[in-house]
């Protein structure tokens, strides 16, 4: 089995290390990741800029390729460019935070798992729900397990699989749950300041709403201990509008 | 009525200032937009840098705010920062090129009308299907006209609706049809190049494949000089997977 894997915390981070230690024992890895991290990229492409690929070496022995990318052209160039075999599916993380609710929006971990499933190869994402307990035991260890489901049962055309773990170790993990992408969204807000010399900016920050009480949402399961994990499609028709949009009258 | 219009083809675009004018004469519009072009972006937001305004005029008057950041930046800023009143809808365009089938993901465009959604405000992109005719006449009296159905009819939570318009005059638009989203995609190639400096580096490009021959679908449609409405909803999870998931044994 030939598995891409990538990231958007960069291919320095701690869980695409976690990962391709995990995936190596059940098939052969090619890593291909942004050089830096490229967090909330959303499903960018680079057409603007020339992409540049370098080898990155861990304790000496090679580890895979950096780009100057977003996680969308690290998968559009691994499989397109770099790996000499096709690749039999794309696996994305493990990334540190969630990507759950709307956040899967701006999600480049998702998106790289999204660029997979657009290109054909079956793809999965995922997360660990905490930004600071690196606690990649259980996460990798499901990474491999999901990798081999989905190879032996494949997924429909334009899904993946969106997986977010908490972070605890594995006794304490309480149970997976197949859920339904939620509709908690960050409350944003600007923070005006001044410069040194006199300009005014804005950051972006926000506090997380969390809008969700159904127990099949993901936000509500990882909340309670729990793995979630969504199935996510590419086809972002809305089928119940396409009947009363005919009614609206529209003129030419 | 507050409109507020945005872009991924940058404030000096000439399809903002066309919009613009079409929207004035139905309410307040303000505008807020990349201060260059954004194309491909997907649904990316700017956490790691600090987000600028300044104030652009054209023929000596007030026309817009443009900002160095994205089309979803430019909708979080409109809304929480600039505008002193509620905004009642957003809408994104007139882009140059084609906004359908797999491009909606990559979409600046129609990614602004996304993080409307997001922020509960109705949404609208609107994109003619040429790069180089812009013939903004009737594609400028659609977004007037379907602005005013948005407000009257309302929009389910989560849908916007993505236009699409053939670059034609009024008289040579053969029809209006709801679409669903293609399937349709880019082949895409890497150009690999040497530098001067002797370095490798890689461009992206790609052809359009056409994988869509039903009629109802946003590709087929402005193929045969129509205009495509297709609603778009920002649930993701692929609810027909979510049964079977459930008898792919996943073990804890």
């Amino acid at each position: 089995m030939n598995i891409l894997i990538t990231n958007d915390d960069g291919i320095h981070a701690p869980g695409i290390f976690a990962l391709k230690k995990a995936l190596e024992i059940i098939g052969n890895v090619l890593v291909v990741a942004p050089d830096t991290e490229r967090s909330a990229v959303g499903h960018a492409i680079t057409l603007s800029d020339p992409l540049r690929v370098s080898e990155v070496y861990k304790d000496d022995s090679h580890f895979g390729w950096a780009v100057n990318g977003t996680p969308a052209d690290c998968v559009k160039l691994g499989i397109r460019c770099i790996s000499k075999k096709p690749i039999d599916i794309v696996v994305s993380g493990i990334n540190l935070g969630p990507n759950t609710a709307t956040n899967i929006m701006y999600s480049g971990t998702v998106s790289a798992a999204a660029e997979a499933v657009i290109m054909g190869v079956p793809g999965l994402a995922i997360s660990l729900t905490s930004f600071d307990t690196p606690e990649f035991e259980y996460s990798s260890r499901l990474a491999q397990q999901l990798t081999k489901k989905i190879i032996e049962n494949g997924l429909p055309e334009g899904t993946l699989l969106n997986v977010n773990v908490p972070p605890l170790k594995p006794e304490e993990i309480e149970g997976i749950v197949i859920t339904r992408q939620g509709k908690g969204r960050y409350e944003e807000s600007f923070d005006k300041r001044i410069d040194p010399n006199n300009r005014t900016y804005y950051w972006l920050s926000g506090k997380r709403m969390n809008l969700d009480h159904e127990d099949d949402v993901d936000d509500v399961v990882i909340r309670s201990n729990k793995v979630s994990i969504t199935p996510v499609r590419y086809d972002l028709t809305d089928t119940d509008m396409l009947e009363k949009l005919q009614r609206w009258n529209i003129e030419k």
